[in-house]
């Protein structure tokens, strides 16, 4: 993937504005309306277990989000998976606290078995208790990630046949043969809630007008660190809640010419 | 109505503070409780099956909003709306997404059968589908209104017995005989989640200090228009997280002088 | 308690980042985990009966709020609080509305009886319906304080055997013997929806450093009535939008030289 590729999905995204159908967690609601609207998006949030499989198939992605889950919501992000699926919706699952709780870590790997999910995106720990390892969590966040992060994506995607999207100091795609490794975004990101549950659902702005999941993923993930780099350098030490409205700023007004300017990846095979 | 009168409404909400009750979806409560604060009014929520009602009769007005509806907020949404009927509370009602799905256009019908409601406030696509006719809807979002919503506004009135107001790219007020015709408001409304939704729950606000709820409406609508005109200038091009912040602030801080200045409505029988 | 001690609590959260479980309302959700983030404490909410002991038992503190209650989120609170008390973690609670509706006043109490609490906050009405007392409530929001506030958290600490916060013009913290009375804060925070609740969490934060609950309730108090202090004087007339984001902003950047400048509570024995 070039940085044009980046460029030209961003307006692809910006002219199509894809439906994002988000069942997702009662902390972020706004904050993911309002970052996918900022993006060009078009956000809807269902999750009634009697609409749900009706919005997903009309969408243009489907993002499942477990941060506050309960018997209802996982019931509905089946119901809606499944409809994805059947309907050639790309399905972005984000894992949230997986590993701990018991009811967390299974209610994931049930999501994960019952329907085929395109891309899942988590901290180290989320992904690695996904998959069966151990992996320290504290409540929602990544234990210090002292472990291997590339490898870990690796041999998730080849366990879970999907794209793997780990965050933390740097982000990594992959499908488990090619990695790309981002080194865009800010450490602020952490002091804001729901930042990493919004990029999950801006791959799934991307994901619905790319189908090429995998640099749909990786282009979110430039896209959205340059992003916050710049709301930093605009908000130099203000705060977290001014950063926070600047990151919506941004999702809106970064450019080609500052995605030419900072994108940085390397791809690793 | 003159302009003074819009003044005049704001001065009394500012004064009397209206406990708004709402029921709304999961995305806006924060931002809805935020700007009817800013606007000195007082809001809650209250959504359980088991206060609902009791909540509904001590307010001034009551709020229902099915941006995410379930089973049982339904059910509470007809119990306060039940409540509020026998105790002269008016409803205002937000049809979020009708049309979008099937549970969404029934459970629509199904209050507006069961509760009296005095404002309905949605889209050209929602009224269009809560009426019956067949308008584009694409998730929550109107699609392109090609159809004349002057009309449709009127009809609508007509046939739910009620105050319609329709929000586009020009809002209308109407009882199916006069109707307000309103130019203020901004584009940008559209890129902050709840933008909408807020506005009913202003209407609401105006509605828990003026009997005439068409004039409450048209008033509300103007005054919501004028701040986020206001709002749009100040933050000029800085993008919709700043806007959004602006525009409480200037729910908070808007005079009559702006109104007078501003306000930009004709009436039309 | 010396102004020194404020000093050290804030600083032995920014680096002990005490993960704070909130069972709280759908309002204030994405507000109070920002808040905490700023703060540098680790919000987790996590509601769902089936998850709500299991996350409890692994936090530094515990926070419940019944600002938007429904029978499962009580269920989920009464096994998260015995949890809690099991394992030797403080549970802070927020009896928010309590005396507006049968249901909250009620729930109030199931929870007050079956849970053993460290601390409880809210406004002299909500407290005083808690203890059985009539105090006007009007909506979430506490009527004219005609009452003697001092003399009521003294005798509701007493009948509750827990520290009482009640907050208003002044706010108190007391065991029911001693009592600190603090003057910091400002009017400008009942303008922004969950100020209340994220006072809670902030008092939630401290305890999970300090034994001393009654000192980390009135540290946390005078903290973050300073950081409203300043953040009234940064956003000056700007509005409650701005004022929201910066308050925010100093959670995050107050320091030991503004809290001993500014730091204002007198000790009532």
């Amino acid at each position: 993937m070039e940085k044009e590729q980046v460029c030209e999905m961003l307006r692809r995204v910006r002219e199509a504005k894809p439906l994002v159908h988000n069942i997702t967690n009662t902390v972020v609601t706004n904050f993911t309306a309002n970052g996918l609207l900022a993006l060009g998006a078009s956000p809807v949030m269902a999750s009634a277990p009697e609409e749900a499989a009706d919005m997903a198939k009309i969408a243009s992605s489907l993002v499942l989000n477990i941060g506050t889950l309960n018997a209802q919501t996982v019931e509905s992000m089946i119901l809606a998976g499944k409809s994805a699926n059947l309907h050639g919706v790309p399905v972005i699952f984000d894992p949230v606290g997986a590993g701990a709780t018991r009811f967390r870590t299974e209610s994931a790997q049930k999501i994960m078995s019952e329907v085929k999910v395109s891309v899942i995106r988590g901290n180290a720990a989320e992904i690695a208790n996904v998959v069966g390892d151990k992996w320290e969590i504290k409540g929602v966040d990544a234990g210090a990630a002292e472990g291997d992060v590339l490898a870990l994506s690796m041999k998730a995607a080849c366990k879970l046949n999907c794209i793997v999207v780990i965050t933390g100091k740097e982000d990594v795609a992959t499908d488990g043969s090619i990695a790309y490794v981002v080194a865009n975004g800010d450490q602020l990101l952490t002091k804001v809630t729901g930042t990493g549950c919004l990029l999950t659902s801006v791959i799934g702005a991307f994901a619905g007008v790319e189908k090429d999941v995998l640099k749909a993923s990786a282009a979110a993930l430039t896209f959205y660190g340059v992003a916050a780099e710049k709301a930093v350098k605009k908000t130099n030490g203000q705060g977290p809640g001014s950063f926070q409205i600047e990151f919506l700023n941004q999702l809106s007004i970064v450019t080609d010419e500052d995605l030419n300017r900072m994108c940085s990846f390397e791809i690793v095979r």
